[in-house]
């Protein structure tokens, strides 16, 4: 935790991870946490927002959703003709039509003021009210223009055919959306039409990066001697933006523990903490994690980013994310990026489209520990990167995506199908 | 295009479309106005705007970027371990292990002053400077700690194993990222990583919503009388934000050609009309449009959305919308939404997951036109809804997602596989 701690006892730490979890350990511990802040956030009185509906797509709705109205409120013609009574269309035939005297239209919004008379109809548009009186829609398709004032009827239809009953798409006290549900564009849609201007919904999950290690220079900066510029934040400030996250101005904090520790007392959903993740003489954060609150997993099974871990701070999710920025992706995408996931109602799954591709070249592995392969994809097929350290950032920027090799396989042969995460999608 | 059109006119042009485009036809000529008005973008005065690195990830890079720098900047250990001659190390055997002088040590940003004598070692920690003298890292799991002042090596390294070359990760003159390229939070990092702090990038498509129906009330109105309250306005906004579009405030328009005129004088790159899109009575937008315009494509061989039309005024693509809100979803998706997808780098095709499932039961269809059938999901079948009618927007809320039937097909029989289109996604 300091640079006067004696050589043998950081020896000792720097010798790495005696156990590592698995993945789907971690996954599971992290899911259940998930849960725990799921559950808990109803109780927080700023767990809610009511927001208009033009910016309620893809938010997480805090109430269900009831409809106090009927859709549509009236009979309406679900196709552009004639309201008709279909009782005066019985004796149509091949050789016969029936003329109707035309006595008035029925257009949406202004409907026919009158009841349609036997022998009469009126002219309506699709969605138009369907006027008292008639039974029945003749499609425009099945008329031709009689003499003035009057249309030809050429087929017969049956009592209520195109006719859109009251309540037919929305009943009153319908159950339209359940509270937790991820708004669709149409879910949005569905509330205007009943009349509702805003909606409750969860709001978004509020993310600090902090950022360890003196050498760090601010995103951005020019490099300058022995220093190297910051790029861990700007890409945990991405990665929470896309998960739909609220993240806060990047903090560095050096390799000060005192930093550290009160940045963990201040308020936040989710803690990101870079660098310092595993077990060396500067790692500073498990120890300060453990000492404030929970550092449940830590080391893993998973290549690269095995120095991550995951705990929690009173309601705060805390993420120690290793500092190579190919571990930053990794531990930050499958597990910090899963718990802002399911926090805005989706599955939590990496974001990404995959497909089965064949593999192009044989890959080294390990059993009993996960690898995270950058591949290029030539048409069909994906090839891994001739360099793929963790610390090479440009790995992940030349690759096309990535596939997981499992904990049972020693390697992946050439030619073997493998999932293919897309970091396009 | 006016309530005094006389009667035989009106029923002429109610017969519906003589000819209907292909859903491919209407795509190719979509992809070719897109691609005009991409290449066109460039000689726009606005068509780029930088931006700092926080905002840039999903946006599509408007100029190549090359690093001028070389990243990393200078050697750097790779491992945990210590920084020694490899040749020290020549004589080590099971029964042999060899002390060396601990001279300093080596931290991320904070390097070893001198040079690394023979028989001596530099502890260091992983990125942190190699320091001069010295040829190899030699990881700590390899070593035993020593005697006060020095550490026991138990195995040899070869020169150059676990230093970081200068350049390896990013050369200098090296060509990072292309134009076009639609930025990842990756490449925000490595950005970030080589000192630039912005980024000039194309802004985001403008896009205007024109709202058509005097029968309409706004958006979240309580619908009353004979009047029904739009739906579509949140539905196309909330389709224009998840597709990275910026969506101006509603218009409504009324019944009114004159104001649609107007309006499509106005700037945007995209201008969404919603209802009058037919060949009706009150359908004066398709008029509107060749009158302004091009009307290039109206009337497509595709249940529900036929009424759609695809056009531009100027450098401003626009899209005819039916007025039904089914239809209003299924051509905004497959349509406006392609061409904004597109705008933001990305290649056109709905954007929701997709998975070839069972279907569960036979749904009609007829050969020559396309139908979008919206599904409800259960385990790996899918089942179409009981009521389908363009007009109930209720039908897209309790639907999981929808699959599509060919033009070739007249129907997609129980048991079949289809590809189906999760609205989850």
């Amino acid at each position: 935790m300091s640079t006067s701690s004696s050589n043998s006892t950081t020896d000792v730490r720097m010798r790495g991870f005696h156990n590592r979890s698995s993945v789907a350990t971690a996954l599971k511990w992290l899911d259940s946490a998930i849960d725990a802040q799921l559950a808990t956030r109803q109780q927080q009185s700023d767990a809610t927002e009511l927001l208009p509906l033009e910016q309620c797509c893809g938010r997480v709705l805090a109430e269900e959703l009831v409809s106090g109205l009927p859709v549509p409120a009236f009979e309406r013609a679900m196709m552009d003709g004639y309201a008709v009574h279909s009782a005066d269309l019985a004796a149509i035939s091949a050789d016969h039509s029936v003329a109707l005297l035309v006595a008035g239209e029925s257009l949406p919004g202004r409907p026919f003021a009158g009841s349609v008379s036997r022998g009469s109809a009126v002219r309506i548009m699709t969605g138009a009210p369907f006027p008292a009186g008639a039974d029945a829609v003749l499609p425009v398709e099945l008329t031709h223009p009689g003499d003035t004032g009057r249309v030809l009827a050429i087929a017969k239809v049956t009592a209520g055919r195109h006719v859109g009953r009251v309540a037919e798409d929305i009943r009153p006290g319908e159950r339209l959306l359940p509270a937790g549900r991820r708004l669709r564009p149409q879910d949005v849609a569905v509330a205007s039409s009943i009349g509702c201007p805003q909606l409750l919904v969860f709001r978004r999950p509020r993310v600090r990066i902090l950022l360890t290690g003196s050498e760090l220079l601010p995103a951005g900066s020019v490099p300058q001697g022995f220093r190297i510029t910051d790029s861990n934040g700007p890409l945990l400030q991405s990665l929470v933006q896309r998960d739909a996250g609220v993240p806060a101005a990047l903090e560095y904090l050096g390799d000060d523990p005192g930093k550290l520790l009160q940045a963990f007392s201040e308020p936040a959903d989710v803690l990101l903490v870079s660098g310092g993740s595993s077990v060396g003489q500067e790692d500073f954060a498990p120890q300060v994690l453990a000492q404030v609150g929970e550092l449940a997993i830590h080391g893993l099974a998973l290549r690269p980013a095995a120095p991550t871990g995951l705990g929690r701070c009173g309601s705060k999710l805390v993420f120690l994310i290793p500092g190579n920025p190919v571990s930053c992706l990794c531990a930050a995408d499958l597990f910090a990026g899963r718990a802002l996931r399911r926090m805005l109602g989706g599955s939590g799954a990496e974001p990404y489209a995959r497909q089965m591709l064949e593999l192009g070249a044989t890959v080294a592995s390990a059993t009993g520990r996960r690898d995270y392969v950058r591949v290029r994809r030539e048409g069909d097929r994906v090839f891994p990167l001739h360099t793929s350290g963790a610390a090479m950032l440009g790995t992940v920027v030349r690759a096309d995506g990535y596939f997981w090799i499992s904990e049972e396989q020693e390697q992946c042969s050439a030619g073997a199908r493998v999932e293919y995460f897309s970091y396009d999608s």
